[in-house]
């Protein structure tokens, strides 16, 4: 690879080998294909180190969900990949389902399309303090989980890395499980707003966009952490360079070429821009409710 | 007393006793009145036990700052407080006011009065971040302050108590002092949006409309805690209460007799209902302005 | 009465009768009651002058929709509510609902429970630009209305009275039907966000809570108009001459001496105070959610 | 050209000629540089019918306010960018500064590069109101000048054009001058939040970013209508092409050939995709309040 991958998608470091069909050792990878619903699930398991040295991405399960009508409004749709969101939930959750649940909504609410986490916190189910009011007894009553959630805000508003803001809330309110939330980056327009990935790694806030504030996972925070995120920009350096470089390698240029062009490019100050649609905020506002919905009914209403 | 004191103002309390101009045990009252700016600062030292007993508040300072036109839009007038607001929170976090600072907003951003911490937390000057990049060097240069700041929202949407999360992020962040902002509660509307109280014995969030959420303070958080607090609701009870009291005593009729009516008054749901003046969207953001350009020339700039 | 009646509910006035099982002349009254939904539906017709002039509001239809769990958190129930309120508003607008509509959301969306009108705007769904853009053809084939709408803000953001702007957009987009949505004053605490009106009478946009601004119906529209209104505020004075009129009559004081000192309490200040609960975040964006849905099923998707 | 130049600014479109230093016939071009500020103001005058061919944009004036620091946090510079913003805006009202004004907010306030308009409007001194409640002699005691304000909200909000709307508000409130706040489309990533554009020939909403809804202007509104614009975004498609265009051409392509790869990748559905900087809420933020301050002293407290 002639620059750093800046994407947040298992799948498409996967998509990034040469070798398409070709097996990496210690990556096992399946699909389903759901023909009515056009809905793709596809897990890739990355099982020692030598998946993990080849992905670059830590051992775990990266559960991608493909949704191609997720970016528009239609609700049957939307709840089916509500329950398909659910399902893969709880799937990698196991029994921790039942048990106390923060949910982090990470990303700025002021930037459109940061704002996925706090929107779905803004929707969330939370139970705990009632529960902690009323007594187990109520919970099993009306089939509630345990739920806490907090959006934390960026580094820009609070001074504070979201690793130290959720590394002391864990430890004052012990919880069993995380569940972060956040909008991510993509190498591809075509995923924006249309892909889901789920992972019991968890997340390294903004590393697709370009920053390198700390990890949340559970080497790092002492509790199981699942994260679940969503396309929502494209790294505008990296949509130019993408271009580029395909046409270049067309046009039979050398490696050296290639990487001396898109250097130049990279200095023209678009290192910390995006790009995203210009109806993101319909996109935001729709699919941060198809995930709370898809973590309200994973973690209430469970029998 | 007949009932308990709806009120978050250290003022409200040693108002509503009968002896006024008598002295309180314990109690020391000082005041400055600026005829120019028609500014009034009050003073009050709960020095000890028995002040404590008597005020039904903990030892410590109260400052409180009388702005009549604080509600209206002059933006010289809206200088002159935040000037004021500064002074004396220099004076009650002495040279702490150089040290590590955390920044709490509480209360709900959804609601409007109560929107007044998050609101002072959106327009603070946070630094803490860019000294941990560039080293105090670079804050030394540019005279700033470290501050962080955090708007943990309210239980009903994180379902952990204000104190937990403040708890656990002052562990991991370890700031030498924290500054917490709320919108507080008055019994009576001419205090709504022209009265600032500062005081360094922190806050019980919501105590004054009726919740009972814990306290954040030196003691529970281990960390010296200045609160300031803005009145920007009379409790609807307390509102109909006292008016019918006040009514009740001076048309002869007996404590019993009071007390028993203000008690059906009470069983009539008004007790989760709060009064507030209907432009109270102006009001908060022209005061949380004023308020987080205190701190901001509290904290940096400093000479 | 002994002083003007602040309710924008033509139910109120009713109820505000002495002779509460007398009939008025001029006023029809017919209740429906759900004894599973508990949703009770009372249509007030004043069919005449003399109707009008009893009831003090003009000649037409007032649907009254009471729902006493409208305020909390139910799906299955607001999906109920929802359907009544389409059920209501396919009456009144008859062969209309097919034609071109406009949906005026009146109201502060900076003030929580003046938000009602702007935040039903931002959930419905709004076509008429598609139509416009994809012809007849295409909203025959998806069922879908036309559908266009408008938060014109308030007086005190905009300089205009709300009446300006709609008369000026009704001029040029030429809609056949109004729908004008509004956040209500009540008497009753018991009323806030459990009570739907909709009349075929229009508005008078702060009417309820001591605002004059001028009125939106289809003699100063020239279209016809109906108005939906949800109570979230009692007026602070009200609430508190209320309180204060029902016990001074109980302790048999004369009309004059509960008149004087209902004055006396006007006077303090509480004429620009509003009262409302402390969720009214949530009962806001649930009910603007309810209401949205029933306007998005009453014009699209109509066989 | 090899295809349409997607910008909204009159100094982009003059920079693209080749001639870079030839005087265009029609078209004057004057610039004053301020050493200190480092703000550059350029206007260029489109004379007559030559000129606006050349330029592509009508007949009038066009003041370009270039000020590289705008983007960041320093208070006396963004006063500095306030006057000369109100200097000019003076120039171009003349004596209509002193007449009925009527201040349009262009763009969606949940897209956070296009919420400029809507977030200058809520930051503005709206007064209209208060003159026709306290009269003329009130606003000439207080310096006041007669301004009112609206933010349409965009077409997939409404479902009509933002002109339908003005166009009806105007008709009906008659104001003597309209000032349309926008959002504007640039080529170049370093005019982001740095350029101001003011000028008398009125604005094409959305043209910049590739929308075809109808002109606001003195031709189509029948009032004198100033458009003041900022560019936060480039066209994702623009600054894909124009870094490749530039490197192929460097690299000796044909135009054919440039032309060819150019139109491929716009079918990439990069059309409807911007780009955007990602602390762009706090220039936002920070841009609205230097420009409603001018606009503020621009109309009131005149001499």
């Amino acid at each position: 690879m002639l620059r750093k991958v800046r994407t947040d998608l298992a799948l498409e470091v996967r998509e990034s080998f040469p070798q398409d069909d070709v097996e990496i050792r210690g990556v096992a990878l399946t699909e389903e294909y759901d023909e009515k619903s056009k809905i793709r699930v596809t897990t890739v398991v990355i099982k020692d180190e030598k998946g993990a040295n080849a992905m670059k991405k830590p051992i775990g399960t990266y559960i991608t969900i493909e949704a191609p009508e997720l970016s528009k409004s239609d609700d049957s749709y939307h709840k089916s990949v509500s329950d398909v969101i659910a399902q893969n939930l709880m799937k990698l959750s196991g029994e921790l389902k039942k048990e106390e649940i923060l949910v982090v909504g990470l990303g700025n609410r002021e930037v459109t399309p940061d704002a996925l986490g706090p929107q779905v916190v803004d929707n969330l189910f939370v139970t705990r303090h009632l529960i902690n009011e009323y007594g187990t007894e109520f919970s099993e009553r009306n089939r509630l989980g345990n739920v806490s959630a907090i959006s934390p805000g960026v580094m820009a508003q609070t001074g504070m890395e979201a690793q130290e803001i959720i590394k002391g809330i864990v430890k004052e309110t012990k919880p069993k499980l995380l569940i972060v939330i956040d909008a991510l980056a993509s190498r591809s327009v075509s995923r924006l707003n249309t892909t889901v990935q789920i992972t019991d790694t968890g997340i390294s806030p903004g590393s697709g966009v370009g920053n390198n504030r700390k990890a949340l996972n559970e080497e790092t925070l002492g509790t199981k952490t699942i994260a679940l995120g969503i396309p929502t920009v494209v790294d505008a350096a990296t949509i130019v360079a993408d271009t580029l470089e395909k046409y270049m390698q067309n046009s039979g240029f050398t490696e050296e070429e290639v990487f001396k062009f898109i250097s130049e490019v990279n200095e023209q100050h678009i290192d910390n821009m995006f790009v995203t649609p210009k109806n993101i905020d319909d996109s935001i506002k729709r699919i941060s409710y198809t995930v709370s919905e898809a973590l309200n009914s994973c973690f209430s209403q469970t029998v």
